[in-house]
Parts: C-alpha cells; structure tokens; sequence
C-alpha cells in the first residue's frame, strides 16, 4: 500500500470558464487560469496519484514537452493518469481531495462532482470545500487551491 | 481502508479566547475567531474524516442550516464528526494533524492535546506543530491553519 | 497502520547555498534560509514520519534544546527520524513529499533526490514539484515550502 499527496494553485480570472473537480460552474463570472482548464482539484488529485506510484507528476507527465495536453481537461487528466498509475501495476483505493477558496459555491455540486471523477478515476473520490476566513491567496479571492491524498494497493 | 485529508484556516483575533487541538490557552492574548471557537486543528481533523468517509464536510454537515452548531466546541466537532463516521460504517484508524502558525506556543502542551482530541474521537491522534518562517498569513501572524490525514478501515 | 502529514516552510535569501530533497543546486542563486541547511522537503517527510509514529515533530525531536541538531543536513535528519520511528516499533511503507515553489527547477533532479532520500529512510520515497501560479508565499518567490504523507506499518 502507498499513499500520495498534491497540491494545485490556479489563479482567479475575471471572463474564464469556471472548472473545478471536472464540472462546469456556468454562473461563475470568474474562473481558473492555466495553459489547461484549470481545474485545480483534478491537478491536485493527479499529483497525489503520481506521488504514491512514483511516477513523476503532472509536469513530467504532461507538461511543455507533450502538447497534446494543452488545455486538457481535468477529467482527461484524471483518465489517463489512473491509466499510468494501473499500466505501473498499482490499484487504486481512494481520493480524497479538499478545494480550498471562495469560489465556486460547491455544496450543491459535490455529489455530482464526486460522481464524475470517480467515473474517470475508476474508484472512490470524495471532494470536501473550505476557505481560509478572508485570508491569503484563496481568503482574497486571487486564486482557488486544492489538496489531495491518494492510496494505492 | 481510505485515507482523508482536510485543512483549515481561522483568523487571529485580540481579545478572543485562544482554543486550539481541543484545550484553551488562557495566556495568549488573541485567539482564532469563527462562528464556532475556531479550532483549527479540529476541524481539519474533521473534514480529513469525513473526506475519507465520503459524508460531506464540516460546512454541509455544521453548516448555517444546523445552528446547533453555532459556537460548537472543537471536542463536540470531534465527537460528532466519529460517530457519524462510525454510523457510516467506519473504522477510524488514526488522525494526524499539524498546526501552522506562530501561536499557540504548542509544544509543552501537545501530549494533553492529543489525549483530548483522541478521547473525543476514540481513536489514535497525534499533532504536531511548525511555523512558517515569517512568511504568509500564518508568518505575518493574520491567522492559524492547521492540515491533516486520517486513515479509515 | 498509520498515515502522517506534515509540512514546511523556508524563506528564499539571496547567495545562500540551495538544498532541497537531500540534493544541492549549484546553479541556484538563492537558496533556503534556516537554522538547518533549510530542507524543506526533508523536514515536511520527517514531520510527517513524526506525526504517523506519535513522536512529536522537528521542534521537539531536534528543537534549540538538542543543539548538535543545529546546521544538520536534510539527509541527517531523514537517517535519524527513520530510526526513532523504527525505535519506537514502526515500518515505514512509504513517503510521498511534494515540493511548491518556482525554485529550484527540479524535474531533471527527481530520480537522484528520490534515491538520495530513499537511502537516508530506507523507504520508498517519491517527491513531486509544482508551482503556485505566481501567488503567495511561494508564488512570489518569498520561499518554498513542501507537504508530506508517510505510511507507516
Ligand atoms: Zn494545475
Ligand atoms: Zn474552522
Ligand atoms: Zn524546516
């Protein structure tokens, strides 16, 4: 058994898309920058899977080198991550990840989230959401950033 | 077996009682404000549970729709938190929590801490303590933030 | 078992060696402040090592009160926090660290910092990198900082 941990910042962007955990927020006038969607809780969900196999990250895995992956999607991500992660001889156990920020309001949307990374994952993601009482990057609205493990049998 | 993680962040506030880990520490001039006694330390320790749990988080199972818990007590957070996690199920392995930040002077105080937070969960806890080198909200002392994992069977 | 979490933070100064991962980076610049060489993806492992075993953290294992611990490399800390953990009676199953921060490029040093780590533990370590899109602490370049996970059996 092994367990990963990630991290993933995105900044805030007045007039882009709002993704996060592999939905769409529609009525978000703001969104998450990034040479992809954004999508700070796929990212992170990815690094902490990389972590616990050993298999570099999402840079090393998709990063300037491999531009198929520009603006990829974080359920295209979370996909093909859990395909690396599986062809490395590893099973999947869980994911947990927390997003942590202002934006989006997502209570209403954690079960369908959870829903759809799990589908892409093919196992267990449960999606948590704080904020940090006004302060820091996330507290003053700059950016959204998320926090996962992983454990891998 | 699943693994959780959770964070928080509360602001430091003169005046407010300092709660943190479970116990008070009436030598501190400022304390972590919130709607609750802003334990930090025990609501990550929450959201890590109900992360690998899959029940939500501290905001959808405390939240403004449950006013009972306005004002709750790290401990009762904690008591709660185990017995839904156990309703569901669950098995709590061990919690391990570190507090960032530059108070509470923790470390005289950390084996009464973890005996008070396990008791309220029934399982293993342990905390640790660091700060973060005069850098970010916790460095310039605007706020406490705690991170932890928590391991289910 | 037992899962772990820790973390760590490190200003960045100016004409200070650089080491990160148990490995120095000539070509860097600036490099991590401390009472230690400033290893912060060392310390975040050890303090996650800590958390997991219920043995306290970096301060109280090596705090001003051991000051033979002071200037240690992140190597001599790996070594001597894996065997008070197997002291205390533990295995360690694995490490997953992840280092945030724009400095020092890493990915070309992943594979020698995971062997140079894994040595010092006797335990498979992985260690990840990633960037906070130029926010906070460590997007502004003010520091660097790591997050940690350990598996213990
Ligand atoms: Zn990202
Ligand atoms: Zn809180
Ligand atoms: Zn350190």
């Amino acid at each position: 058994m092994r367990v990963g941990i990630g991290t993933d910042v995105h900044r805030l962007e007045d007039g882009v898309p709002m993704w996060v955990a592999g939905l769409h927020f529609p009525d978000e006038t703001a969104g998450l920058a990034g040479h992809s969607d954004g999508d700070v809780a796929a990212h992170a969900a990815c690094d902490a899977l990389f972590g616990a196999a050993g298999l570099g990250d999402m840079g090393s895995n998709y990063g300037t080198s491999e531009p198929e992956w520009a603006g990829a999607s974080g359920v295209a991500f979370l996909t093909e991550t859990a395909r690396r992660v599986r062809a490395a001889g590893f099973e999947i156990g869980n994911v947990s990840v927390q997003i942590i920020g202002n934006r989006p309001r997502f209570a209403a949307h954690r079960e369908h989230a959870q829903r759809v990374m799990a589908e892409a994952l093919g196992a267990t993601v449960t999606v948590t959401a704080t904020t940090t009482d006004g302060l820091g990057l996330t507290g003053r609205g700059e950016g959204v950033a998320a926090v996962a493990v992983a454990l891998l049998h």
